[in-house]
């Protein structure tokens, strides 16, 4: 078993922070995605969206998407649950994590995707997508403030996947200036916890 | 127990087709989208980003996402399984169910909020955002056809949640002029195969 991973990318970084909070070691195999490694036919052949992370299974099983990967594991070490509980539970934080990729992680990207140099010429850059995003991302910010005004994490009581996602998105909105503001102090408390948990720095 | 619906809308019926195919029945209630009923302060306390469908449980709990609502009920009722039977299982079909999310009904989805008169006023339309997501709508469904060649359900042998989703997006290109091509032979096939099911009609 091995991951395909880039430490420059937001997504790999989801699944890292999952398997620490886990205790589980996975080897991780570095794909250059500067050069397009993942674009290559040979990768295209583990994953065709051309994107990392992939968890390769040692019967050659190649499953990609940060989230689906986490189910994987989830599945196989329940403890410490990050996906829930039970049924209730775990639709909560379900609707909670995918809330954090809608409306935070996705605009996030999207602006960087749109608007960052690193994207002109490979991909066709629609700036003017990439400032209404600008602006999604900057309210989810405030909305997430006052969410946060109720409860320690992102989904309950519990740190959880949701939390994961928001943290990786909010970070990775620094290479497009999108950062959290200095009245939102909600969301810098919930920032400070997540971001000094062991598991951040993976 | 209800669900809080609309027929107009794609995502909701993700949802209408995953429980005709559970064969549970849950109370809906009609949403005005159109005259923006699930843009008010009163909806929005259920959920906050304003979106059909929502699940209201009995405590009041609203659980909005429709994945999050699928996922609930394959918890408490797990036969016929759409969302996998085992841990690996359950990834790949999460992997192929986020890929026709991803790939195939949000860059439809994105060409009828940029494009189409509907959202003309009430959001701020991208018209070149919509243009480029049309490409790859249909790269998308080039990409399907082949994939389809291979297995007779997206996710594997079975008819999945992958289906529901991808089915769901499909037929809400309609409205974009975004169709299956002749020549996609396998896409058609499958196509025609998960439509005739009884639970495509909810």
């Amino acid at each position: 078993m091995k991951i395909y991973d880039s430490q420059l990318a937001p997504n790999p970084r989801r699944v890292r922070i999952f398997l620490a909070e886990k205790g589980i070691q996975v080897p991780y195999e570095q794909v250059d995605i500067v050069s397009g490694a993942n674009r290559s036919p040979e990768f295209r052949k583990k994953n065709p969206m051309g994107t990392v992370p992939v968890l390769e299974l040692d019967d050659g099983t190649c499953i990609a998407e940060s989230v689906a990967i986490c189910r994987y594991f989830e599945e196989l070490y329940p403890e410490p649950p990050l996906m829930g509980r039970d049924a209730r539970d775990r639709a909560l934080v379900e609707m909670w994590q995918r809330r954090m990729e809608l409306h935070v992680f996705l605009p996030i990207a999207q602006v960087f995707r749109n608007c960052h140099p690193f994207f002109a010429g490979r991909i066709r850059q629609v700036p003017e997508w990439g400032q209404v995003n600008r602006e999604w991302a900057l309210e989810a910010l405030a909305w997430l403030d006052q969410e946060l005004a109720t409860r320690p994490f992102i989904a309950g009581d519990a740190y959880t996947i949701a939390d994961i996602t928001a943290l990786c998105g909010i970070d990775f909105g620094r290479v497009s200036d999108i950062r959290i503001q200095p009245e939102q102090k909600n969301l810098k408390r919930w920032y400070d916890e997540v971001s000094s948990r062991p598991s951040a720095k993976a």
